[in-house]
This record gives structure tokens, C-alpha cells and sequence, in this order.
């Protein structure tokens, strides 16, 4: 899914959420787990029970990779259950020198080596630029770098002080010079609500994608009021509040009620700004 | 394998060897595409032929997911083929918030839960504290934070001047703080040998995970020189220069007697600081 593309789903849906499928076996409502493959179960219908009112959804590896080749196959065949008219963001913060790189761009985005093409991918920016372009090099991807996480951690780095103003600020400035707005976002975590106004100055129109709404604290008002951009330039995740509104058979019920309430939100601040 | 072990290894071995099992499908030789699980085969007689020559083995996750299922059943597979005597290393460059790093320790160091139970784990520093401690909660387990890396993208940040001298310098000082030199390491790459004696002011007796000699141009002999602490403090990485050191039916035979080559080198060095 392209820029174009992306922007026009978000006119269609007046929705800019994306779904963390952060799907946690020990979490998923118990009557899931007669079913050959539980998390797939519990993923497809959270992502038939939402998918019109969110433009991406984005599950975490971390969740997948913990539960060995069973989890592998999970996320393999959630990856090719993300409908067309959404984004496919695999949260997977990976990085490495170059030829590795090119080997995880091919786990991710080739689906012919792998089974799973992705849209896009989270990437830590600490081993810079051939870490990067590696993923670049595959047509119609788009590279998350992680700028301002929403951690407690990320202040131990992000927050330092260089000749180019703080070091996540740094980051988006040398990886602007990489791609453009079309192939390129921003991971800037929604506890950091006061800092997008800074970040549009370095990234005007880029999306940027926010976790940290919901479970972790960050409000989706304070994020729009300074993060919104003429094209929308938001993608605001939300991952427990939304998959585990429930832990009973309602699950599915529950999720689309939470993510209906976000969508309302997000409908009457894109008309604010005459998205 | 703790401390101790790892340095009655090197003592018992007169090497401190890690070969990395950067296995690309495409790169090993042709006969062993017949066997169930090629990659699998191909490790398991390289491990046969360097065991006694290396103090560790470090597959890239990366080679391994490029390959989806297959590849994971492969890693998991290798994970439980590394023998005792040896340091079992993922390098897998991980790193998110807590609850999600705590999924990643657990596809890494849990067996129960993944099916491997690997020694040491890579991680990129860039989310700070709280992404690099839910794996120092698992006992007797290894971090090997990134430093300075052996890629050229890798002087865009980590080069980077801060108040605390350059950020690799900076990311060493804060990890300091997070464990000892019983639980963490440090990633500094073999192509920049003069770094070597700075890094040492501030991680006098760590190990530093050393890749980058061979393919990558890097020199034992300088890395020694100013590398090489009491304990020895180095464990030196190469991969595809023994791996890949034929294409034929010897292959592994090869990489024993690349294997023996550098391990020669570091007995020789070893012995001159008296270890």
C-alpha cells in the first residue's frame, strides 16, 4: 500500500488507527484455546470484527517469536489475513549490516522466501544508514525508524544532546536524506504528546506511527493537537485497550466497540482540520 | 555458561573463537539440498568440525527467518546442537519496551516456551534500559549490547559527540550501570581496532563480542593488541571466511582448518600475555 493510497483509506474510514495485534496466548479468552491455532483464531476475527474502522494493523514479533515454530506460523498466517484496504505493519524493530539486513527484508516482504509480505516494517536506527537501505530496496515498502519511543528507557539515548539537537531529532533529520515522505514514517510514542510539535519541523509531512494511546498513558487529543498534518500524517496504535477489551466470547464485540470509539475521535478531529 | 566457564573454555581450548553460522541456503554446497533440513545438516558439520577449536557459536536470526518456517525450525534446531562447551549466542539485535523485550527473552533463553535456550543474546541499545533488562531477568544469561558496530552506516549515530564523549561511548557508561561484566557485553566490530584502547578505559575487563575479521577486513592482531584484557576479554567472530571457506564436498573440513588457523593465532597471543 502506497502513500496514495494509505491517505485515501483514511478519507474512506475517517479512521488514521492501526490495531497492535500484540496477541498474548496467556491473554486470549480461554474458549480459543481448542482451536488448532488459538492466536490465529483470536486475530481473525479481532481483524473481521475492526477492520473498517482502522487503516493498519501491526503486530509485534515479540509476541510470535516467544511461542516458537507455533507462533512463527501464527504471525506467518495473520500476515496474509491483513485485508488489502489495510496496512501491514510488521513491529519487528529489526537492524543489522547490510547483507543481514537484505536477509530480514526478505523474512518480512518476500513473501516467495518467507510466506509473509509485510507493507512495512519497524527499524532501529542505531547501526545507521546500510541497515536501513536494505529494506528500501524493496518497491512500495515503507521503513518505521523508531525516533521517540514511548518507553521510560528511550529517554536513556534519545534524549541526548548533539550538534543536531537531540539525538531522536538527529535521527529523523540524517534519515530524511534516505527516502522521502512516501517510503519513510516515524515510530514517536504518544507519551511524548509535547514533542510532535517539534518533530513536525524536521518531519512536516511524514506519517508518523504513535503507540503509547491507551494502556501506556498517551491521549489521543494532546497527540492530534500538535501531530496532525495536512495529509493526516498520523497512524495511532492501540493495542491492548482495544484486543483485550474483553477476555470472555464477546471479545471480538468488545474490540470493535473500543476501536469505534477511537474512529469517532478521530473522525471529528480530521473534519477539525478539513481532512 | 557463566563467566568462569567461559573463560575455563578459552583456557582449555587456548581460543577465544566464535563462529558465526551466518548459513545462507544459497551459499552452501549444492549436495546437501537433498537432506530434510539442508541448513540444519550443513551447521551441524561445521559444529562437528570447530567445536573444540571455538568457545562459541553465533547463528543471525536474520539468515534464518529470511527462510519463514523452515528457517525457524532450522535455528531451533541448531540452538540445540551447540554443545556445552560452547557459548550459544543468538544474534538477533532485539530491543523493545519491557513487556515485549520480556517476549523476546522468552523466545530466546526460554526452552520451554520456544524451544531455545541460547546463553547470550544481541540487543540494539537505541529503547535504553527497560528494553535491555527483561533479559538480564533470566539467570545466568548474557546481553551483548551494540556499541560500535563493524558497518560503515555505523559511524552516523555512534560517532555522534554527547556530553559523555561519543554516543558508543555513552551507551557503555549507562550499561555499566544496568549489570556487571558477569551478564554483559559489548558489540565492537573489528574494523575499528584503534577504538579499541578508548573502549577499554571504559570496559576494562568485559568481553567485547568482536565480528568483522575476515570478510569484513578487520585484523586479529590489532584487535589483540589493544583489545585483549586479564581475562581475556575477547570473543572474535568470524563467519563466512570459515563457513564458506570451500563450496564442496570438504566444506567442513575447510572450516576446521580455517578454524585452526585463527585459533593458532590466538593461542600464540594468548601466551604472550601470560594467560
Amino acid at each position: 500500500m502506497n502513500r496514495k493510497q494509505l491517505i485515501e483509506q483514511i478519507k474512506i474510514k475517517k479512521s488514521f488507527l492501526c490495531v497492535g495485534l500484540d496477541t498474548d496466548i496467556e491473554l486470549i479468552p480461554k474458549f480459543l484455546l481448542d482451536f488448532e491455532d488459538p492466536v490465529l483464531e483470536f486475530n481473525k476475527r479481532i481483524i473481521d470484527a475492526t477492520h473498517d474502522l482502522c487503516v493498519a494493523y501491526k503486530p509485534n514479533s515479540a509476541f510470535y517469536e516467544s511461542r516458537g515454530i507455533a507462533g512463527w506460523k501464527s504471525l506467518i498466517d495473520t500476515s496474509n489475513y491483513i485485508p488489502e484496504t489495510c496496512l501491514g505493519i510488521i513491529d519487528a524493530k529489526r537492524g543489522d549490516i547490510g547483507n543481514t539486513s537484505t536477509m530480514y527484508a526478505k523474512a518480512f516482504f518476500d513473501h516467495a522466501s518467507s510466506g509473509m509480505s509485510f507493507d512495512a516494517i519497524t527499524i532501529a536506527p542505531y547501526m545507521g544508514s546500510d541497515s536501513v537501505k536494505p529494506f528500501l530496496a524493496f518497491e512500495d515498502k515503507w521503513v518505521i525508524l523508531l525516533a521517540l519511543t514511548s518507553n521510560e528507557g528511550g529517554k536513556d539515548f534519545q534524549f541526548i544532546d548533539t550538534e543536531n539537537g537531540r539525538l531522536f531529532e538527529n535521527v529523523i533529520q540524517k534519515a530524511n536524506s534516505w527516502a522521502g515522505n512516501d517510503r519513510m514514517m516515524y515510530v514517536v510514542g504518544a507519551t511524548r504528546a509535547e514533542e510532535f510539535l517539534n518533530i513536525r519541523k524536521f518531519a512536516p509531512d511524514h506519517f508518523l506511527l504513535v503507540p503509547g494511546v491507551g494502556a501506556q498513558g498517551g491521549s489521543l487529543q494532546e497527540v492530534c493537537k500538535y501531530g496532525l498534518s495536512e495529509s493526516c500524517g498520523l497512524l495511532v496504535n492501540s493495542s491492548r485497550s482495544i484486543i483485550f477489551a474483553s477476555s470472555g466470547e464477546d471479545f471480538a464485540e468488545r474490540a470493535r466497540e473500543e476501536a469505534k470509539k477511537l474512529q469517532s475521535e478521530m473522525e471529528i478531529l480530521l473534519e477539525e482540520i478539513g481532512f
